[in-house]
């Protein structure tokens, strides 16, 4: 049998979108019967993979692509797992081949962030090494937005437009009863390590005086005085202060603000919440009346609102994964490149995958305005194009998004069980 | 100079589609020239009226009219004020009443919940009593749906709307992601008193492996045993529990699982978020790797997912008001009659405020399933035309929402200010 079959795989958290490019590649593929043979996808990520639990797509019809790729989630599953390095873990990679010859895999889709594009870097070497004919090709996802050499991570845009529409919408919900009621708005995004989700909150203010006032990135050490200072001014010149704060934001001595040690009344420690925290400094400090939110998983499911040109971007790089595999091409990833910002344009381009493994791409300071809580007309550039145009999902009579749960056609396993080392 | 003149009035917490209602107003007014003469609109509510703060809205053109039908929050501001008895305070009904015949105001509006029923009842009797002509009318808001009378309030529907989407979309990503990470998701929505917030969630499942597999009403007492036992045996079965708790979740004694008696490492009380402490019970007692998010404003705010029967609602009501108003009417609101649960069909008519004011409208009993978790058929029934239909707010080409934040002309002031008593 030629190994002209395709493996998918969706790895790590998932976005609005990942599953726009699995119906993109799956898409793609089909239009090249000569060349490929079936699409699998792995149940649950490489997991999937290692334990041959493949997915058979081809009872997906064209109605069914098209809704897949308006669904959030991983519509096949996804995990956290990172294969180790081969030197300690050499097994795994020789399983994964040998799952491949045994479903006569001929190209390997990885969709996943950093440490995906080490794994499928890593796969192609071992491909290679052992003599199995292996196109290995990372595909980029993240909300993090901090994949090194694309110019954004499709997942990211719909986050930016979720966080940026709705702290807009809280703001004007806060402005309205600021005269009599609460004050301070206080509205917490994800992105641990750096602050590229919470910088998009920053689109919603056009003018000096538009929300949010306040943004607290996790580069910039949370300064209480000067935060409680800033808070005050603006409730005192606009009535209300409305605030974005990054799960990461950090104490000067590195400690993120969110472990602040809390505990409930029978001493149990309670879990997370940097916007509780904040708002117990706005309530004690000022006395300010306040609410807050914490949107988590909400802003990166959200794809009811999920940016166009995100979706594009999404269908662009699984397009592109397969047009690499045609090319031959092995241990490479199709990235986003920018060519303009007014208009935006952009192209996709091939990046060698050892160029993105591992790196992690951090928010430019100049992204960051001199005061520390805002963003500066370089980080607009940079994010505005991100979230422009809607992509809706199709609803039913009901009023519900008519979101795809796949049914699993397992393809029948050829091989013995995996047994872990 | 005859009373022709309207004043409308934003009373307590904002929805998405209060300015629909607001909008809906104006324009029916404009449509009848001869009957009315301007629509003036009291800052930040009754407290504006109360200091002559009015809001001319002549200069609003169509296109702004549009827009403010499709901008969430309260436009002309809104406040938590609740006027006192006519025995306690007749001074406010006077001042009142002063300051619409100093505006020729004829038509009083007041947009708002139980409260706000009352305070435009008494504002009828007053200026009965003083031989003031005026049409004072109540129009329903509110996105507890607790207001009597009514089938349902303005403003409910897109609040179920975006919680019935936002947990099967958080729950999409769960599914995906449970096999090695989180296992259990938990939104925490508003309804601090009765739970039909929360019953929306239920909406999502339409089959019962359907999330979300839990749902925790104030109605039904926390029984941390039998909730433990839920989530084992969901995540046991489908891998992943999702739930949905109200904020006014309580325990046997009745006070709410909120007030966990939280504090921060330097003894300061936490406040509030019942989610986190539902999620430090699933990690205590049960282990399972956890995320939680709280909606918060976000979902009486997020008119980018509007439902479409609930735009209609908020129209219909303030189209309704104006006719009363034409038809002589006072002390009455516009209500939605129920005429068909499906075809779902239904009518604007009139109902006297006395019957509104100060009742709360509690969920049926039978609308919770028997084992407390859930919601039944006939809560389906009565909730799920409520959420029919998008109706999407105009983006501009960067991306977001052309919400109206309109100028505010003021009428010039011909009384003396108001000093409270």
């Amino acid at each position: 049998m030629p190994a002209n079959n395709i493996l998918y795989a969706q790895s790590g958290g998932v976005t609005p979108v990942i599953n726009a490019t699995a119906a993109a590649v799956i898409q793609a593929a089909r239009a090249h019967p000569d060349r490929f043979g079936g699409v699998f996808a792995a149940a649950d990520g490489i997991i999937g993979a290692l334990e041959e639990r493949l997915i058979d797509t081809s009872s997906l019809t064209d109605d069914d692509l098209r809704r897949l790729a308006q669904t959030p989630g991983g519509a096949f599953g996804s995990c956290r797992y990172k294969l180790k390095g081969m030197d300690q873990n050499r097994r795994e990679y020789e399983r994964l081949i040998e799952v491949f010859d045994a479903h006569g895999i001929g190209t390997f889709f990885y969709n996943g962030g950093n440490d995906s594009a080490d794994t499928a870097h890593k796969i192609a070497c071992m491909a290679a090494e052992l003599g199995y004919p292996l196109n290995a090709i990372g595909i980029p996802k993240t909300i993090d937005n901090d994949l090194a050499v694309t110019d954004n991570c499709p997942g990211f845009g719909s986050v930016a437009k979720y966080v940026a529409v709705s702290i807009l919408e809280a703001s004007l919900d806060v402005m309205a009863m600021a005269s009599s009621s609460t004050k301070v708005f206080i509205l917490e995004v994800m992105g641990r390590h750096a602050g590229w989700i919470a910088a998009a909150g920053g689109l919603a203010q056009r003018a000096d005086d538009d929300p949010p006032q306040i943004i607290l990135f996790p580069e910039v050490s949370f300064d209480q005085a000067k935060f409680c200072a800033a808070v005050r001014q603006s409730v005192e010149t606009h009535g209300y202060c409305s605030i974005v704060v990054s799960e990461g934001a950090r104490h000067t001595d590195g400690s993120f603000l969110a472990d602040a040690g809390t505990t409930d009344a029978f001493g149990h420690k309670q879990l997370g919440g940097v916007a509780p925290v904040v708002a117990g400094i706005v309530k004690r400090e000022l006395g300010y009346k306040y609410h807050w939110a914490v949107s988590d998983y909400l802003q990166r499911s959200a794809r009811h609102l999920a940016s166009k040109t995100d979706v594009e971007h999404a269908r662009a790089v699984g397009c592109g994964a397969v047009e690499l595999a045609l090319a031959g091409q092995s241990g490479v990833m199709p990235v986003i490149e920018r060519i303009s910002d007014d208009p935006y344009q952009w192209r996709i381009v091939s990046a060698p995958l050892d160029a993105i493994a591992n790196h992690e791409k951090k928010m430019p300071p100049e992204f960051i305005r001199d005061d520390g809580f805002g963003i500066t007309a370089a980080a607009r550039r940079y994010l505005e194009p991100l979230i422009r145009g809607e992509d809706y999902p199709d609803y039913d009579a009901h009023g519900m998004p008519l979101y795809l749960r796949p049914q699993r056609v397992m393809v029948p396993p050829r091989l013995e069980p995996f047994v872990p080392a």
